[in-house]
């Protein structure tokens, strides 16, 4: 069997997982408590920001999972990044990781904690603490829901994927939930990403696997440049599918790590989708590199452009500033051998402008909610990919507003 | 005599040099053919763009500079970068160069060509080169004004400056004129500064002092982190001020750095403040770094930041995206140690929060024009700014709009 998207899938899909979430009243109105169990303990795997300003639930989690690389819990709030917060703001943290593993009666060290929201301000602990006892976990597409609300801040649309496959000959979900750039205040684009799954795997093999696969991935998407203090991609693996424990010598493999690669890549576009402000996404794909790595890093550099990202959002096909972002990417390219096509229509051939219908490419740019812009660099034979989004005047409001 | 500014000084100041600029049809109103000339051959240096694409004046300057170090004089014009048009590009930089040759009867190689506007584009050159010919060249104000235009894009003001000082007890004058960020289509926030000086020096010592100064300086602006392929600065010094040749080894060198220096930042600071849509001039001072290096690295990450530039358009002292930009920098610093102003108002000591009046730093982002933000890394003795722009609806309407 290959692999098959769940329209329908959660992130409880997999077996024995279960979710909740609440208002406990950190932000306004919407939900900003939400929490994510494993009934058997899970082999886990996460990445961290590489901002060296880290918030204290990442520097917590951190500790807690190096201990046996086992979760069995994660709680999350939105609403306040307890970042910038300090010996209090740690006091905080390990205060929502004990309250989690009392009501679950599990390990401290097996509860992950994640905060997204504003910098530098306390955490209101008389509104998540007593929350968390309320917390009701169960495995509904209700629940899954209010998880998928409770862990987003300025995001537009919940963001969930769910993939089924078969390793062993038993049946294998993968399910991700995560939210994206965009925080209420003072709105960092704190990514954060859970991904369950029942496949049996132990946890260091699934490290690799997961650091292999965001830097394919979710270090692939980029809304503004900025790299929040919150970010964190966390796996959780509870083996209850009951395959053949997964290792890189497993006749699957492949398909396991293509399973975490495809539920890593949705979530990335969804993310990259739902930038601030953004009314569509950028897809660069890059071939004919001398590396895969430089690949990726003109992709990036494309996509990341602030000349781009406004010609799309203007819908000018204004293959001067993709050229310019390929040259000033740091990978060495020879200027002559580019060629560029945008939504399949060729605008430059080994460098050289071809004759195109300014008016189909237009028409392109203003009817796709997905442009794609391929580059050929004509070098080597390694491609890579990169996603992103329009710069708009929604960027700007968004981000211009005062925090009270 | 220190070094004076004069407000009066424009690039003709200096001994011996004279400009001219007219209106030849590229653009469709404003003056776009610029000729800057010395009466006699002038020792020269020069910095290029890092864009590994680079318009095909640049290649050709650098070519003819590298001959003999000497230049008399630069043809510019505005409208059409001559970038990514191949050969028929290099034929068309040289024919500029030649033209300007024969008109002031001097070495074709010492005739720098420079060109800025739209990526792409055949050049057209029924306009230009029987413009150049009508070029008329004087020392008069006026003809400083026609300059300043022509070499002009999407910049809002015309940028120029003048210093002057003694060294051997003659008078030496360093004047400069430059352009900014934004292209008139397709916007590329191409940067040419063009430096003269009656100062006595030789070309290579020039180029030495140039190479140190334009990381201090120009290398330390940021309006949208894209770095255009014809972006160029060009110190020319004729020795007609007839002071004692300048090396290394002269009592007054430090005087003549600093001349070439706070030329070099005025004009940066100018550039910076015209970038596109910015309403305001950012400076951000970065103070106990372990190194000149880190401090600048820290220093243009912030400037850089997309979510501080839409902060401070916004008026928000939002000191959490400040420190997330510095822990991304990637520099090594001690997240702990942070101490923040902005305008004079301290809001984080040892990366701790001050209580603060919110009221008077959102006037302070209101009323000023240059917004002061100083950090102090508390970790070494090394200092070093950086300068930017806010971010406004502005750079997005300038950036959206379709190129015809």
């Amino acid at each position: 069997m290959e692999i098959m998207k769940k329209e329908s899938g959660t992130i409880v899909s997999p077996k024995g997982f279960k979710v909740g979430g609440l208002h406990s009243g950190v932000k306004r109105k919407k939900k900003d408590l939400g929490i994510l169990y494993s009934e058997v303990p899970a082999q886990a795997a996460a990445v961290y920001t590489l901002n060296k300003v880290k918030a204290e639930p990442i520097k917590l989690t951190q500790k807690s999972l190096s201990k046996d690389g086992i979760i069995q819990a994660v709680i999350i709030n939105s609403g306040n990044a307890n970042a910038c917060t300090g010996k209090q703001g740690m006091y905080d943290a390990i205060k929502m990781q004990e309250e989690t593993a009392k009501k679950l009666n599990i390990e401290k060290d097996h509860v992950a904690v994640a905060s997204t929201g504003i910098i530098g301000m306390e955490m209101p602990m008389d509104k998540i603490i007593p929350h968390i006892s309320k917390l009701e976990i169960t495995k509904t597409k209700e629940a899954s829901l209010d998880f998928g609300e409770a862990i987003l801040t300025t995001d537009t649309f919940i963001k969930s994927v769910s993939f089924e496959t078969e390793i062993d000959g038993k049946k294998v979900i993968m399910s991700g939930a995560a939210k994206g750039s965009g925080m209420i205040e003072p709105k960092m684009g704190t990514m954060l990403s859970f991904i369950t799954t029942d496949a049996n795997i132990e946890a260091d093999i699934l490290d690799k696997a997961l650091k292999d696969i965001v830097n394919q991935t979710y270090n692939c998407i980029t809304v503004d440049g900025d790299t929040s203090t919150n970010d964190m991609v966390l796996v959780m693996a509870n083996g209850e599918a009951e395959n053949n424990l997964l290792t890189e010598n497993h006749p699957e493999w492949e398909k396991f790590t293509e399973l975490l690669k495809r539920t890593s890549e949705e979530l990335s576009k969804m993310i990259a989708r739902d930038g601030e402000g953004a009314s569509k996404l950028i897809e660069v794909t890059v071939k004919g590199a001398n590396m895969v790595t430089d690949a990726r890093k003109v992709a990036k550099s494309v996509v990341g452009s602030s000349l781009v990202k406004t010609a799309v959002f203007g819908t000018d096909a204004n293959w001067g500033r993709v050229i310019v972002a390929i040259g000033y990417s740091g990978v060495e390219i020879d200027p002559a051998q580019i060629d560029l096509t945008i939504g399949g229509i060729q605008l430059l051939e080994k460098s050289e402008p071809v004759t195109y219908s300014e008016e189909l490419a237009k028409k392109y740019l203003e009817e796709e909610e997905v442009i794609n812009i391929d580059i050929n660099l004509n070098q080597g034979s390694h491609s890579g990919k990169a996603w992103g989004c329009d710069l708009t005047y929604d960027y700007v409001r968004i981000n211009a507003s005062y925090r009270s």
